[in-house]
């Protein structure tokens, strides 16, 4: 099951994804997160859904999780991406984004303003979703927490990442995170250990990986974190990018205006992002009129 | 003004606080964040509540924001409190907490299991709260975005900050972090350059210093967070603190269950919250059940 949240003309509707993706059966919660939210029916309930699919453009695809209560992301979590600025780690190294860091998944990508950087960067992510609340959850049961699996890319701005120790100044820019295309449950999604990213830019392949690469699996960060605090359904955690980063290129071809990312994990779904100078145009918001969100 | 968040029976509620603080007026808005939301009369519509008072007993009082969007904190921000891990910085050092991270200004702190960790530590910190939405704010405007100030103790589990770079791990600890007892306007504030920080553990006085020790200011910092990203009206940015935690002692005298935390900043408020082995009893929630909130 695949599950994504569109933009609509009153807000964002939740919606079970059909055909090849290009269908919709709408769904009575405003975004993904609050169907999650809803309680433990949310898989039968969501399959229940009937109807008459709707076109889903996916001009409309919202971030999966418009304003998840906790976006958390694992650095330097392949084996391939850990160099000298990060010695063989034993915990995983834990940073967050903020819910107006994302964007959809055909969303722009918003540059900032060529007098703050020109050193924007890319890394493909496979991310989890949390569907089941738990705090203290041991490894081996983390699987009955975590709803499904989409696509990110871990947009960063590399000289404030590395201003000071703490990353969040360069990884939290105000829409520049896509997350999606959509949630694909994990019933249905490839095992989490084995899955391909890739990330091509302007056509040019510059990451390739495996998850099995992985230093800290999902269910190990799920187990890691919850012990920090309470996971919460919709809660997003971002599971680290593999070799192939600009930063790691001489001279590096940062990203910039008119560039194309696309950020995919096969088995779940892809992302196509171009970057625009800011301020970005207002995305598309135009799904389902004839719907009406429940905003 | 002073405003706060009340935890009713329902949900919780806002109000302007009256009195020596042991009275309030309700407001027509769950939370104080939501009263700043609702547009920029916030201050008007909180300053013209009427009616009798009702009794505000402060173990009803709930994080001043409970749920903000973001919740970000300043590391390293006093000369005093800097030391050979960071060397002098260009930048302000960002990291962030969740919503569960929160408790309210007499609630208990949640200690880790012992076997997670004992080394639990006390930062007293000015924190701000943003009135006013804004992107690119510079520093002279800063103020007209600030609704006003309040009080917050960036508890810390030090072994967990220290295992990455990133302090995260550490500073994000399920109901860990005052946050109150309420917001002070900034019309009513002293001048945030020259507050007075205290933090008293078991009666004995460990930090106590002065903002004018700031190495970025409130209007600095709000300027560079506005940068990267939009500030919301309910943001929080905690301000840092100065010498005297227990991690620059010898041994530390770490935070053990039964310990009494009473964090204040002279002319905006007092939190003084107990230690308490996990899991922590539930708070007080009996506000007003004659009111009903707005849940």
């Amino acid at each position: 099951m695949r599950l994504a949240t569109l933009r609509t003309p009153d807000g964002t509707q939740a919606v079970r994804v059909a055909g090849d993706g290009n269908r919709a059966l709408p769904l009575p919660y405003r975004d993904v997160g609050e169907l999650l939210a809803s309680g433990p029916d949310w898989r039968a309930e969501a399959a229940a859904a009937t109807g008459r699919p709707l076109e889903l453009d996916p001009s409309y695809l919202a971030p999966v999780v418009p304003a998840p209560a906790k976006f958390v992301a694992v650095g330097f979590n392949f084996t391939s991406h850990t160099d000298d600025r990060t010695p063989g780690q034993a915990y995983p190294s834990l940073f967050t984004k903020f819910a107006r860091s994302l964007v959809g998944a055909r969303d722009d990508i918003e540059l900032p303003l060529p007098e703050e950087s020109v050193q924007v960067d890319w890394e493909v992510e496979l991310a989890v979703v949390i569907g089941r609340p738990g705090r203290r959850i041991p490894a081996a049961r983390a699987r009955e927490h975590i709803a499904g699996y989409t696509v990110t890319n871990d947009l960063s701005v590399r000289d404030w990442q590395f201003r000071t120790r703490q990353a969040l100044a360069g990884k939290a820019w105000e829409h520049m995170t896509p997350l999606g295309p959509w949630l694909v449950s994990a019933d249905e999604a490839p095992d989490a250990a084995g899955m391909r990213l890739r990330c091509e830019v302007d056509g040019v392949l510059r990451q390739d990986a495996s998850t099995a690469e992985m230093i800290f699996s999902a269910e190990e960060v799920v187990a890691y974190l919850s012990t920090i605090v309470m996971l919460e359904p919709g809660d997003v955690i971002s599971l680290g990018t593999p070799a192939g980063a600009a930063i790691g290129q001489d001279p590096p071809p940062w990203l910039t205006a008119g560039a194309v990312v696309r950020s995919s994990v096969e088995g779940i779904g892809e992302l196509v992002n171009r970057c625009a100078a800011a301020p970005a145009p207002a995305p598309a918001t135009a799904f389902a009129a004839t719907v009406g969100g429940c905003a």
